[in-house]
């Protein structure tokens, strides 16, 4: 039997206190020059004429939440005080499992919102739990959701209590007998996690050089959220002609590590979807000196007004 | 006759209304990452144990006031208001000549200060005017001055108005006879003056490909504030054994533009000076793939206290 006790049907449908997040424009050119963007000045520079939020941003507001400067580490998972009917966990125990975004409505390029966090789903999984977090992002003045992000974390240690085990995912392997419609190679430089970390993950472990080797890797390892950044770029550059109002959806699997200094190398296949007015992209990355793949199971979205994601 | 007049007295010694900055260590973090540092975690972490702002931090305050988001440009010699005796000038006209920062207190690594300006010179160079301000960053609570700033601006076509010459500068030119005692080559990169103007100066010539040609560069350019950061970097870096606390201070000469991407090569001379306690500095810098000197004049002041930059 387990020592903690977890109670999953108190867990399950619990809501957070709506946190109170915001940005401005330069938080999200922060963001844009953090994922790798060098080129598209409609990310990156407030006076363009098409200046807009890259749409992966408001992943990371629940950490930022409405602060400009650093914050101190928060998992994600207390970001919002404890969850009734599950024990406290140990944040080091936490890894960042799986990760999606939807985009519902066109994200402003400033203001202040709520991120609302609803627990989804807790899950045994025999070596560990897996906790499934939905965040919407909303303007509490008018009710307007922005965005729909779920969250999985996996949390070592913690399973064995007898609770359900979840069905399993979609799956969503690349074509085997098709060459890739597009391969995106973009480094990372060695202060990537440095700077990505400005967005609001002030975790030591992508910092301090002493606390990673604790946690199991040899020195500070990039944020996962940073590479679902670059290939969320990756796809909406090479297959949607850098079009951010083209992005629909994106969703990965954290499969290993990423240090900063290794190169992204996202591949990406176009696969036949059931709307036709969307077009579905499943993809990997790869950091391409350790040929190792730390992106798996990506699936994105893209629309195809204008004619130009069409598959 | 000038189509404008000018009355020097009026000017010189006018004092602008006491601007409002401040700063957090976020602030710090980004411009340590914008000047090419990579490795010092005591400028880039901010639970490093001797977290401290890189000491030119405060160079670009005025222009970043008190705001955490973009700001429209304002030309630093309209940033407190217009000038007593001195006529509107175009902004496009204005050059930054010479800057100067010396510090008096060891900087706080987060806070709201003032910044105090002066008007120090106004001087009839022929083809243009010479403008000197003095910049005084001051704790209004306390009054405790923490550094000053001198800063040239050279306003092209504002010459010829009668007014005094001006004496010239002294002369800091490397030994021709030795060759130098450190070499810094630091990279910059292709985001170099977006990611910089983030620190406060959002003038559209270091981010907009369709006005640097119009005054006259083939495309944006890097900040001359971004190199100067780097030099000082060079210099505390090799002959102060990275020690914050010896740095005293720096004056440069702005001689050419750097084009992001340039690789920034500081060439760098002990000589000797008056005061035993302290080593002086000659440097220049380059932008090596074009051998051009971008920074000339370079000087620095180090404090010799632990015997780390001894001469």
């Amino acid at each position: 039997m387990p020592k903690f006790s977890v109670d999953v049907n108190k867990a399950v449908g619990h809501r957070f206190t709506p946190q109170k997040v915001s940005y401005n424009k330069r938080d999200l050119i922060l963001y844009a020059l953090s994922i790798g963007i060098k080129d598209e000045l409609n990310f990156l520079y407030e006076l363009d004429k098409n200046f807009t939020p890259f749409p992966t941003y408001p992943v990371g507001l629940q950490l930022k939440g409405d602060s400009s400067d650093v914050n101190l580490f928060a998992e994600t998972v207390n970001a919002g005080g404890p969850i009734p009917g599950l024990p406290e966990m140990e944040p080091n125990k936490m890894i960042h499992g799986e990760q999606t975004i939807e985009i519902l409505n066109p994200l402003p390029t400033s203001g202040e919102f709520e991120i609302h966090c609803k627990v989804n789903g807790v899950y045994d999984k025999g070596s560990g739990m897996l906790l499934e977090r939905v965040n919407t992002m909303v303007d509490p003045k008018t009710g307007k959701e922005y965005c729909v992000m779920t969250i999985q974390t996996f949390i070592i240690g913690y399973g064995g209590f007898g609770g359900p085990k979840g069905q399993k995912g979609p799956s969503y392997k690349p074509p085997k007998d098709k060459k890739p419609d597009a391969i995106d190679s973009s480094p990372t430089s060695s202060t990537q996690a440095l700077l990505y970390r400005l967005s609001g993950d002030y975790n030591p472990l992508h910092a301090d050089p002493t606390i990673a080797p604790k946690v199991g890797f040899e020195r500070p390892i990039l944020h996962g959220l940073c590479s679902f950044g670059y290939a969320a770029h990756a796809i909406v550059k090479h297959l949607a002609n850098n079009d951010p109002k083209l992005f629909k959806s994106i969703s990965v699997r954290f499969t290993a590590p990423v240090y900063p200094g290794d190169t992204l190398e996202t591949h990406m296949w176009k696969v036949p979807g059931e709307n036709p007015n969307e077009t579905n992209v499943v993809f990997i990355t790869k950091a391409k000196e350790r040929d190792t793949i730390v992106l798996a199971n990506g699936f994105g979205v893209l629309k195809n007004f204008g004619g130009v994601a069409k598959l």
